[in-house]
Formats: C-alpha cells, structure tokens, sequence
C-alpha cells in the first residue's frame, strides 16, 4: 500500500485527484494540505485528515508520496519540506525556475528518494510529444496541425510549440541516423496550423512525410480526467525511483 | 563513401533500389548480382557492372554492403558467402527460418560485420509499430483499423497482426508499469477490423483509449518509394554495427 | 419573437432546452408543461410559469411552439392536443407509431400548421446521414465505422444501422446514375465496424472508396449541447412550414 | 451503345480517358481527334480510327458524345462544331471565359443537344465541394485544410479556395435558416490551412465546429483515375440533358 497525500485539494485538478487516488487498491490516501479548507471540517473524502502544515502532516499520517497541486507561490517550498520529511514529491507544474529545480534535485539525491516534476499529467499527450520526437529523427519533415475550441485565444497553444522544440532539438542531434550529405544545415522549422473552432476540445496531430508515406500522431483529449492515469502511474513511479525526473515522457519505455 | 552492391535488381524492389542507391552522394553503386540479367548486358544504370557470383563480385569491386533483395532460394546462401568475403548484408525479406537467422549472427559476430535483416524496409511502418508496442504498455485498451485497396483478399493484413502481436508482448511485459491490483491477467486481445474498399491504398490506424483521451497512430503507405528511404537508412547504419541486428525498428532511437 | 413552450423539462434534454431557449433574442420561453414539477414551484428559469395541463398552457402562456420532450406514454397525446391548440409540435422522439404519425400529420394539414417530428436533434448527425445516402448513389462503395466508449454495451451503434439503411435506399434508386452494365443488382450491404475503447465519445466515419480516390464524412459528438442548436433551427423552422415534416435532414437545403 | 470520340488522346488525362472508355460495356469508342497523332498511324486502341478534323469525325464515326480534353486553344472551337454536327461535348476545362460559356448554351439550348462542362472530373471532389456548401449553410462555423506534396509551389490550393467561395456565398444566402438575431453580418471567411510535404498526393479536410460537435469532410486523391469515374458518369448524364450544365457537382442529387 502506498500512502499518498495530496496538497491543493480543493483546486479541480485536486479535487479530482483526491477522488481518483481513494479508489485506488494498492494506494491510501492518508490526508491532504490545505489551509483554508482546515477552516471548515477537519476530515474529507470519509474521514481522510486536513492538515495545514506539512510537519504535522507528515508526523501524523507518514505519506510515502505528496502530490502537489497547489499553485506556484507555494509549491516549491512544499516540495523541498516534503523531502526533508522523507515524502517522495509528485509536483504537477511547469512553474519552476532551473535553480529550484536543481535544487530539489539535489536534495532527494541527497536523501535517496524519488522526484517528479510533471508539467502535464496526460500520458496520451506524454506519449504523442516523444513519439514526435523519436519520428523527426528519421522523418524530419513535418508539420504540426492543433484544434482547439474557439474560446481559446492564444495561438499556437503551448504543447505545439513544445512539441515543435523537442522535434527540433530531434532532428539537430540525429546526424548520425542522417549523414546524408545532401542534407541542409540548419534549425529545423515545424510549422504550426492553429484550428479554433466551437464546440473542439484539445486536438493535436503531428504528421510526418517521407518518400510515398505519411505517419501521423493524433491526440485528443475529451475531459480533464485525462490527467488521472498520469497521476496515478507517477505516484506507482516516484515510489521505484531515487532522484529527479521531470516529464512523464522519462517514465515511458 | 560506402561501396554498395544490389542482389536482385530486376525486381520490383530490386530496380528501384538501384536507381535510388546510384543518386546518393555518400554512395557508391559498385555492382549488381544477377545471373540473368547478366546474359544480355554487361552493365547497367550507366556502367555498373553485371557479376553472376558472389567472389567475383567480391574481388572485383570491394563492396562494403550488400543490399540482398532475391527470392527465398539464394538469399540465404547469398547473405553467408557475403559476410565471408567481409561485406555487410541487408537482407530484405521475412523468410529465413531461426536457425538461418541464428548462423547469420553467430558469421558476422565472428567476422566483426554488421548484417541486418529487414522484413519491412518502411521506415514509417517500422515507427508505427515499435510506438504502438510503446503505448500499450501505458494505455492498454486498443483496436486497430487497418484499411487496403478491394483487390486485398487477405485479411487481417500482416502488418496488423505483427503490430498486434507486438503489442500483446509489450502488454504482456509491462507489469511493472500497471502494477495496479484491479488489471486482470491473461493475454490482451487487440481486435483488428479490415476495410477494403477501391481506391484505397495501403492504411493502417492504431487506436488507444483511456480515461477522456484517445491517441491515434496512423501510417499511410502511397507507393512501393516509401521503401526506399529504410534501405538508405539501413546501408548507413550496417557500417556503424557489429553482429545482427533484426527489423527496422532495432536502428531507431 | 416566437413563443416557446417546453414539456418535460426536468429530463437532461428538457433542462438543458430550458437554458438554452431562454438565452434565444428571438424567442420567448412563455410555460412549462410538467405535472411533478409543478407540485414544487409555480415558474422556472426566471418568471417562466410551469403548468399542468396543455389547455390552461394554451390558454395563458400563447405559445406558438411546443418543444414535447416528455416521454413515450404522453408524447402523442400532448402533440395532438397542442395541434388543436394552434400550437406547433416540435417532437423529440422515435418512438411514434406509423399510425400516430399519420394522424399528426393529417392533424397538422387540416389546421395548417407546421409539425415536427425529429428522431435525433444532432445537426451534424443528420448532415452525415444525408450526404452519406448523397455519396451513395456515386460512389456505391462504402464502410462505416463507429467509435464509442467501451460502455456502450450494443454494437453497431443505432445511428450507423440507420445511416447504412439510408445509403442502402440511395443505392438501389440510383439505377439511372449508375447504369454501368457490370453493376451488379441485389441490395447493397455497407460494413459496419464497431470500436469499443474507454475515452471515447460518440464518433463515425463514413468512408467510400472509388478509382484513386477516398471521400470520408465524419461526425463527432463531444456532449448533450450538440443537440440544441438542432431544436432552435426546429423552433424556427416548423413556423414556416406547413403539415408534418419527419426528421432533421428534411429541413436541410 | 452510347457512341464516344476522345480529343486531346495524347495527354495523360486523354491517353487514360481511352483507355478507360474502351472498357466500358454501354459505350463505343469511334473515334479520336487529333491531328499529330494522325501523321503517325491511322488507328488506336485496337482499330480506333484517328481524325483531324470535326466534320469527317461526324460523319464517318457518327459519335453521340465528344469527351475534349485538348487545350485552351481549340476547346471552345471543338466544342462548337460539335454541337453543330449534332455531337454532344462533355468538356473538361476551367478555362472557358463567360461569353464562350453563354455561346455554348445558347447553342445547345438550339440543338437540344446535353453540354457538360467540368473544370474537375474528381466526383469525389465534387462530393466534397457540394456537402462543404450544405453543411455552412447550418454550421457556418468552419476551417479547411489542404495537403499536398512539397512539389506543389502555390498555396492555398485551387480547390481549397474554390471550396471556400462555395461556403461564404451558401452561408450568405442562408439568413432564412440562421434568422438568429445574435448573428453578425459580413462576408463569411474561411481560414484555408496548407500543409506540404514529400510523400503526400492531394488531400482535403473541411471541418465545421459546433456546439458540442465536429462534422469533417474530407477527400484523398491518390491518382489520375480519380478523374475517369466522372469521365464516365459524364458521358452517360450528357445524353439525358438538354443544354448546357457547369460543374460535376450539378449531376449530383
């Protein structure tokens, strides 16, 4: 059994999370962080304990994991007393700066436990921007096509242009797979075609083309409950680890 | 400049590879072997010469890579008196048996030589599977569609078997990454549905679905072309290896 | 303005035509007509009065249109009884009798009223469904496939025997499109293939092949919403006709 | 027996278009124009006899239809004299100006002869165009994206834009379906994305976004032979009309 706590429960991703992680089997979730909603009951969930430190926290309930959740003014310093405590972080945020980073790396070197920072708990998403990345190798010329519903204003939305990055960063280490001479030097450029249209989720496709073929790569994400598998596994993965990984996609074969 | 031979090249396969192989700029077509076409000239594709046996060949133009595209009869004989005369095969076909396969290893590991055997020259196909077998470790639940043209009277088609199969295995192993208590046992079936319809070529779609998320893997093949960039691929990187290594997706990342 | 009254709404259906029909600048939601509901409140959504019977509706609220969205056991009897009213039916159901049918119709034709009937309000699903039965008559040829979540139990989905029904009727009226001697007669069979994956919504495909070429039609249904904007074009569209009018894609051009 | 001639056999689509017309059961191939064809045999296709000039094709082959697949040059000069001697064109251009256009109608209409003239014989692509009209009456709401090999120099395609003209002036004309008071006025416009890269042919996606759903259509050109289905639905339709239809599209129920 594990025993997971989670910090920010009362945000949707952590109310979901805290609904998700009670049903779990081989998991107990065995209290939650959460200063303000300590005001109003001391249990939720049944009867899982609300703390408002973390020393107590850990004192009363011994998490092996802490999935953090709350927002950026706080996380950072959770996840640093999380290690102290001897809690394995599960930090789902794209908001650190390289030194905190660095910093929590070193401190669970230190202590011997496992880490994970993970701007975005979707596997599908995981897997969809590594296969992306692994393909450009082999077939570097791409584009990239996201739909997203018409409310969303900024284009092109953030997991294209990451996916671009990590295509480009691909394609300029693969030399070695592409030594053809005939092949031009250079950053390579994936163009990015936004959609917006009402009543589209959050749709991605990468398409690649090489010599009388096309591979492509398509996820769509339905609902916010997409983010549930990836918490979960992290929380199954941070418990085998020791030190830091950051991105779900470390954790993928 | 790597010093290429073609075995085979009046079939299909055979000639498209010579026209491809004598463009490249880091390539070097030094000879085909073909007892018949030997007959009625002495070179082709400009002034490639024509040799009706392996020393021959070997002696007089010192290839490095054999590209060995025969029929099921000679490939085999042809791939070992290769690896004798110190040149490197690429094999392309499915039909050595394990024992052939396994007497490949054991010559090239002791000649020092790369020697690759390669069922699928698509480079696309190739990815498709080994991030399809990705996947399903992760999001197990999946259906494949594969789609040919009417005149296809098999089906399922191979490819889809293959990766299904590759997908059972990689199901099959990922314990480790489910270890949630509620995942039964036994053996994943992934269903397969077949389209034929005129007009089509060669598709295939793989599908996984998981909690508010579908990823989709798709591949297109519009012509036998798409062949060619995995037996480029596949003459640079038998330089870079030692021993054998089997199916395209073994070279990538 | 158009005056619109809604029976049955507390259903998902009803609640969510409530919300959506209040918001409309042309309309006026003028009553309600639900026996249960009116046991506990005497208006919704605001000041809209809830009433117990069609006649005191009638009389009091005026509407020129009724959305019947209740159940079998009252949906013929309520649309009948709107028809001598002077108010227009808009009904959401499939589960009218040949017999009720033709009497609504023949009702609706003496008083001159426009009445409709609309088996399923998804405006996409019935241009899929149209142009399905359009692509034919031209390109005999076809598949369907139909994606849902792994819960629904029934396979293939009611929609895609439907849509194959309609593509089958094309087919065989279309003698005089595709009066190629080599065509052979007999009723067209459309296969139809069935996905079952966790994360899926509602989704189908329908793909017809011909020389070199495929035409696809796809629907996606991502939630319950993608049915209102098919009662506001019915709302609007049963004050211009006259008689009966069986099924959303008649009021498409 | 419908009685063809062929202009233009010399050009791949003429060179297909008898190919594939010789084979039909309910049509006789008498005949081909064409003048330097003629200085080099005198049949082709088994005993097909090969004319330089309209009048002696009238009227030693006796033809009902005359498929025209000759240049800008002489096509509206064939086109005339065939419908003088009694022959209906089907002719497959773009590149007719308007008063040629009115002249042929005018002629036609004299004669009560069936004229087709057809900028693109892809039915499907004329499916696509006609639904992509229907469907912004309804869902006005919409985004095309079109891809093609990295060849194809101009961007966005002909089609595309073609396409996009098609929906903006449906969507103009249909204010009596979307009498929604909330709807702003102006000229529709269509984002056209396009997308090229090696290994693609020609391929067409027309998405239309609402509430709650995705409706997409989408055509694949794979070939050339794309083009002969609607060479022969074309002939067949041209003798059941009387004068002159522009456009694949309106032989389309």
């Amino acid at each position: 059994m594990i025993r997971v706590a989670v910090a920010g429960p009362r945000g949707r991703m952590g109310a979901l999370a805290v609904e998700t992680l009670v049903t779990q089997r081989d998991m107990l979730l065995v209290g939650v962080l959460d200063r303000k909603m300590a005001e109003q009951s001391a249990t939720i969930a049944g009867a899982v304990p609300i703390y408002t430190d973390m020393a107590t926290l850990a004192e009363e309930s011994k998490p092996d994991v802490l999935v953090e959740l709350t927002t950026h003014e706080t996380v950072f310093s959770h996840a640093k007393e999380a290690i102290k405590e001897g809690i394995r972080p599960v930090v789902g945020t794209s908001g650190l700066s390289a030194e905190q980073i660095d910093r929590l790396a070193e401190l669970s070197r230190e202590r011997g436990l496992g880490c994970l920072i993970v701007p975005n708990f979707s596997i599908g998403a995981a897997l969809m921007m590594k296969f992306a990345a692994v393909a450009a190798k082999l077939m570097p010329e791409a584009e990239i096509i996201e739909l997203h519903h018409s409310g969303k204003k900024d284009a092109p939305s953030g997991t294209a242009e990451l996916t671009a990055r990590m295509m480009a960063a691909s394609i300029a280490k693969s030399k070695n797979l592409n030594d053809d001479p005939d092949k031009e030097d250079g950053t390579a450029v994936i163009p990015i075609h936004s959609v917006r249209l009402p009543g589209l989720l959050s749709h991605q496709e990468v398409l690649f083309g090489g010599e009388g073929q096309l591979l492509t790569i398509r996820h769509d994400s339905f609902s916010r409950e997409s983010y549930m598998s990836g918490i979960k596994l992290s929380v199954r993965e941070v418990m085998k680890r020791e030190g830091l990984v950051y991105g779900l996609d470390k954790l993928i074969g």
